[in-house]
């Protein structure tokens, strides 16, 4: 990969993901490619993202689909590291952003955005893009993927695309295969409750305490759902707000079944 | 800066340093300068490689004269930041290299190597060098930095430069201000002690334990020196031998009365 960049001219634009891509992934890499000469996707199952005892060996892979859609969308190079590629033995440098990655997914998840930094460091300073793209719906990790390129003066513009969501709105995820119909069903429980913290918001009710009240009820009459944390917090830091007085991130961590889904929207 | 490097053609070496120059760093700057189309020095005290009660604020510093050295040299770009630049309000993302940085030095001064790998990895980012410099002398800090460019997987050619050392044999560093004549001249030993080593290994003697006694000795009958460690270790890895049977750097931190003082040399 560090060779071919050698022999890349123009504006490179990035798209790095963990595969078993669906249109949320497909929506970033038609933009990287809509606004660059060059367009590449890496396709890379992090280890050092998942905790113990979280879904590292389940994490859905289907290589062969996958580089079938990125080749029908023209995308110039695809980037597959090994594993051992990525972290050979002896491997100990970490990029560690701290505060805004110890809330919300960090506090449940626990070094997960260690490893994601550290990747996504390890992935630009091979790939050296102009742009990279994330999708709003890990809104958390983009913020901090943010923070990092930002304290580390990497010269890489991050842009951020909407998340691409079913017809009746549930969000595009890899996890979202695990779930069977019942369960498919019961997820759309998740862009409901953000729709009534909207709905709630243009309504003119500021007080978080008062929306995220009203989004706990309705999840909760959801039999297969099972509330992780709901947060409305500063879009920026996502420090916890009580009084919605600037733009919010509404975010939340669901499980439906077993699934962990997360899903958010910007009010405010 | 990052303006500037846009407008840079050809190859760029890098040399970092912390000002108050010496013919060690200009020695750097030279081959920086010779084996490249572009040399580019910094100049910034970082303060996050200091601990609590370390010399920062007495860090010595001497803008006009470090400027007129460089101009003299050639040097094309002189990068001076702030630390209120590189390290804003709300800073919070490190770069940390483990297990090579929680000895010797870093095993004295914690933080300390974090707060390098930091600010290189910062520097790097903004100055986008082909090429890197770094002196001998802080034999630790080069090889950090080689680990941290490696696992970072870093487009950087890490360049290690022989220390240069006064007629007598003292080891050029931005400490050696803070000697008075009399500890100038204690602070010979060091150089005497790794001589002795030198010899011993070259006579045939490959027990570390027993070359280290020796220098011990010499250190100990100079009254205004110090030991702080003494180490014989692999030249890569640097962990302690007991035989040496590879390329092993001995190194030592010595203090003179008040001022700490590093030396190595490689062996076999």
């Amino acid at each position: 990969m560090k060779r071919a960049r050698t022999e890349l001219t123009g504006t490179v634009g990035f798209v790095p993901t963990m595969g078993f891509l669906h249109e949320g992934h497909l929506a970033l890499v038609r933009r990287a490619k809509r606004k660059n000469d060059v367009a590449v996707v890496s396709i890379f199952v992090n280890p050092t993202q998942f905790g113990p005892g979280e879904d590292l060996a389940e994490y859905p892979r289907h290589t062969g689909r996958d580089l079938a859609l990125l080749k029908k969308e023209g995308v110039d190079i695809v980037f597959m590291p090994t594993p051992n590629g990525m972290y050979p033995d002896g491997y100990s440098t970490w990029v560690e952003t701290s505060g805004i990655t110890e809330i919300l997914e960090g506090k449940k998840r626990p070094g997960h955005f260690r490893g994601v930094t550290t990747i996504v460091n390890k992935l630009f300073n091979i790939v050296l893009p102009h742009k990279a793209y994330f999708g709003q719906k890990d809104g958390q990790q983009l913020r901090v993927i943010q923070k990092m390129v930002t304290d580390l003066n990497m010269h890489i513009k991050i842009i951020s695309v909407p998340t691409v969501r079913s017809k009746r709105g549930l969000a595009m995820s890899s996890r979202n295969m695990h779930l069977s119909d019942e369960e498919r069903e019961a997820a759309l429980v998740l862009y409901k409750a953000l729709s009534i913290a909207k709905d709630l918001y243009m309504r003119g009710e500021y007080d978080a305490t008062r929306i995220k009240a009203k989004m706990t009820g309705l999840i909760k009459r959801e039999p297969l759902a099972k509330i992780d944390y709901i947060s409305i917090a500063d879009s920026d830091s996502l420090q916890e707000l009580t009084c919605i007085n600037r733009p919010a991130l509404v975010s939340m961590a669901i499980k439906i079944g077993s699934t962990r889904l997360l899903d958010n929207r910007i009010i405010g």
